[in-house]
C-alpha cells in the first residue's frame, strides 16, 4: 500500500499530464484556426488558456503545501521542485498557442497563412501535437526511452523552421511584409513550445536517471 | 545575530543579484554589438553566456541543498522555491542577450540594424539595461516601490517594440526580408528580456506582500 504522500505526488503527476491534454488541445485547435482562418476556434483557444493558468496555480500550490507539509528529503524532495518547473514549461505552451490563436484572430477574415506555406505549418502544428502528447505519456510513464523520441521530434521541427525561413527568403515572396513578420513569429512560437515539451520530457529523465539528458542541459530560452 | 540558514539564504540572494549584474552586461555588449557590428564583442557575449549558465546551476544547487538540510516551512520555503524560480528568469535572459548577440555574428560585417531603426533597438538596449540594474536593486533590497518602475519601464519596452513594427510595415522598407526577419527576432528578444526582468521583480513583490501584482500573474511566455 502506497502511502499519502505518494499518493499526493501522484496527484501532481495526474494534474501535469492532464495539463500536456489541455496544452495539447489548444495547440491543436490554434492550428486549425489559423490554417482555416476560423474565428470561433481562434477565440475558443484565447478563452480556455484561463483555464490552463487556472490549474497551473493549483498545481503549484498543491506543490507548495505539500512540501511544507511533508518536509520531503533527497529524491522526492527533488520530484516535487522539479514538477513545479515542469509546470511552468506547460503553463508556457498553453500561452503559446494562444499567441498563434491570437494571429488567426488578428488577420481574420483572411489568413495569416499564404498557400506555399500552409504544409509546412501544418506539419508544425501536427508535430507540436504529437511532441506535447509524448511529454505526458514520458510524465505518466517515467519513460526514459521515449523521451528520446521527442527530441527526434524536436529536430524535426527544427528543419521545418529552417524551411520556413527559406521560403521567406524567397525572390518570389509576394505577400508582404505583414504576412512576413507573422509567419516569423509563428515559425518562433511553434519552435518554443517544442523546446517546452522537450524540457519537460528531459525533466522526467533527469528524475529517473538522476542526469540530465546532455544536448541542452538548461532550460529553454523565453 | 542570523542564524546559518538567514546567511545561506543571503548568500543565495546574493547570487540573484551577481546574475542580474552579468545579464545586464551581456545585454549591453550584446546591443553594442548589435549596432556596431562588432564582431569580438558579440563573441564576448557568447563565450560568457556559460559563465552565466554555471551560476545558474550552482544556484540552484545551493538551493536544493537548503531546502533538504534545513527543512523550512512556509515564508522560508517560499522564498528558496520563488528564488529557483528567478534563477529560472535570469538565466533565459542571459540566452535573449546571447541570441542578440548571434544576429550581431551572422550578419557580420554588415550590421542587423538598419539606419532608421539605430534608434529604437538603442533605446530598447537601454531599456532592457536599466529594468534588469533595477530588478538587482529590487532584489537586494526587496523594494517594492522600485518594483512598481519597472512596470512603467516594460510598457516603454512594449511602445518601442510596436514602433520598430511600424518602421517594418512602412511602404519605404528597402532592406529586405533578411533584414526584416532579423528585426522582427529582435524585437521579440528585447521584449522577452524586459518581461522576463519584470517577473523577476514581480516574484520579489510577491516575496515581501504575499500577492503577486494584478498586471499579469502568470509567468511571461517562453
Amino acid at each position: 500500500m502506497r502511502d499519502t504522500f505518494h499518493d499526493e505526488l501522484d496527484q501532481i503527476g495526474g494534474a501535469l499530464v492532464e495539463m500536456t491534454n489541455l496544452v495539447g488541445s489548444a495547440m491543436s485547435r490554434a492550428t486549425t484556426a489559423l490554417l482555416d482562418a476560423d474565428l470561433n476556434l481562434a477565440e475558443s483557444v484565447i478563452s480556455a488558456d484561463q483555464t490552463i493558468d487556472d490549474l497551473y496555480r493549483q498545481t503549484e500550490e498543491r506543490a507548495f503545501d505539500l512540501l511544507a507539509r511533508q518536509q520531503p528529503v533527497a529524491g522526492d524532495l527533488r520530484v516535487i521542485v522539479t514538477g513545479l518547473r515542469m509546470v511552468g514549461d506547460l503553463e508556457r505552451m498553453g500561452d503559446l498557442a494562444e499567441h498563434i490563436a491570437k494571429i488567426a484572430r488578428r488577420r481574420y477574415p483572411s489568413s495569416a497563412v499564404p498557400p506555399e506555406l500552409r504544409v509546412v505549418l501544418l506539419e508544425m502544428g501536427q508535430i507540436a501535437q504529437r511532441i506535447v502528447a509524448k511529454a505526458g505519456s514520458v510524465i505518466a510513464g517515467q519513460d526514459a526511452e521515449l523521451a528520446a523520441e521527442l527530441e527526434h521530434d524536436d529536430d524535426a521541427m527544427d528543419a521545418l523552421h529552417r524551411r520556413l525561413f527559406k521560403i521567406l527568403l524567397d525572390d518570389e515572396w509576394s505577400h508582404g511584409m505583414e504576412a512576413a513578420i507573422d509567419i516569423t513569429l509563428l515559425g518562433r512560437f511553434y519552435e518554443r513550445f517544442a523546446d517546452h515539451a522537450v524540457s519537460v520530457a528531459r525533466r522526467v529523465v533527469y528524475l529517473v536517471t538522476g542526469e540530465m539528458p546532455v544536448k541542452d542541459p538548461v532550460s529553454p530560452v523565453g
